[in-house]
């Protein structure tokens, strides 16, 4: 059983405003459901369809179709100016995403940088949010493995940068990416889907980088995708 | 000006039906609609909000956020076997999608094929269709550009086969793709988002590859997106 008012207050996790308010967020699917259940993260509850109906359901789901399992899942606490100076003392390799808008694009970058083994995920404070929950769902369960950490990207290119780490950026300026020696630590900045890498951060990518297009000096599609465009950064940067 | 009978009749080619019963599709965005333009499709009609107004616009969008244009393109004829044929004697370099399901994911492999210079996408009869409005705006205009053939994928792969190139397809027991050589000619299979590749095609396949995580042997993420594998895939043949 579940209550109306209880309906009303996970219903209401569809905003921003009520996610950050609660410090809750919401998972679905049964795969979705378990990855949160075995993760670190707090599991709040777990609502199954057996349990409250399909009413119910259809009423709390953020999905078009819902699933047979909701979890609402605590937000884990930001990590502090320590903990970051002590991910960047280990020499990581992570991704810096300067205003990355659409939450599909977010989602499938966690995903990625799960399966490609990044460090962590610094984001602009104009990313679109990690709780949203288009991001969430499209993550498929790598938002429990890997941090997005929201910050003012120049202060974390500039720790990169005195730590003596390349800062790595994509640019239709930049070096053919498959004739460089990319390495195993530093700071990777993906731009917007519309606007590139911001004014702020440009200055501070000492690799300046580019995926051509075949034949190279091609004509056609003008940009990839921000994930697409991460995806083969990241390969490349683990062949 | 717009009459209610043509607000009526666009709104309709939301559905695929109606989309072939017409032999039309719709194309949004002042970008997207100066492609079409340009492209050598047969653009039928293009409405403006400046000439038909904001209320209309909203009737006939299929955006969740209207564009200031629409336009009606005729769907091109498939092409004949005599082109498939013709196709494949020139030694491409193709994909070939079985049931990829998700309308976004054809589109940005669309739009993928359209950077790596991919010369044309087979896609299997259960592949979402091309001209759902999802997929045609995730191909950011590369729909223009580069050809979908909708076919039975086993007797293409066999084409290749007998001309003489390899089918190659990712499976979680290929060889290890950077480690490969793997050419200019021949056909790149790319399974469905939750399947796979499927029971038909897989024994056609001639070259197995796999995209390993990081580090390899990694547990964490099961697999990669199929926008995502195909990325990766396309620009390792293009490196």
């Amino acid at each position: 059983m579940i209550s109306k008012a209880e309906i009303k207050r996970i219903a209401a996790l569809r905003a921003k405003k009520q996610r950050s308010g609660s410090g809750l967020f919401v998972v679905e699917g049964e795969k979705m459901v378990a990855e949160a259940l075995q993760s670190g993260f707090e599991v709040e509850n777990v609502y199954r369809v057996e349990d409250i109906g399909e009413e119910a359901m259809s009423r709390i789901t953020m999905l078009s179709t819902p699933s047979p399992a909701l979890a609402l899942v605590r937000i884990p606490q930001a990590p502090s100016d320590a903990d970051i100076d002590a991910l960047i003392a280990r020499r990581p390799l992570c991704l810096a995403l300067d205003a990355v808008r659409d939450p599909g694009n977010l989602g499938t970058i966690v995903r990625i940088a799960d399966w490609f083994g990044i460090d962590a995920i610094f984001a602009s404070s104009d990313t679109v949010e990690l709780y949203n929950p288009k991001t969430v769902q499209a993550t498929m369960g790598a938002i429990f493995r890997r941090k997005v950490i929201y910050c003012y990207l120049p202060d974390v290119a500039r720790k990169f940068a005195a730590a003596g780490m390349p800062v790595f950026g994509t640019f239709l300026d930049g070096n053919d990416i498959y004739s460089e020696t990319l390495g195993t630590e530093g700071l990777i900045v993906m731009g917007s889907e519309s606007n590139g890498i911001g004014d702020a951060v440009a200055p501070l990518v000492t690799r300046r980088l580019y995926i051509p297009p075949y034949p190279r000096g091609a004509a056609g599609s003008e940009s990839l995708n921000v994930a697409i465009a991460t995806a083969i950064t990241c390969a490349l940067f683990r062949k």
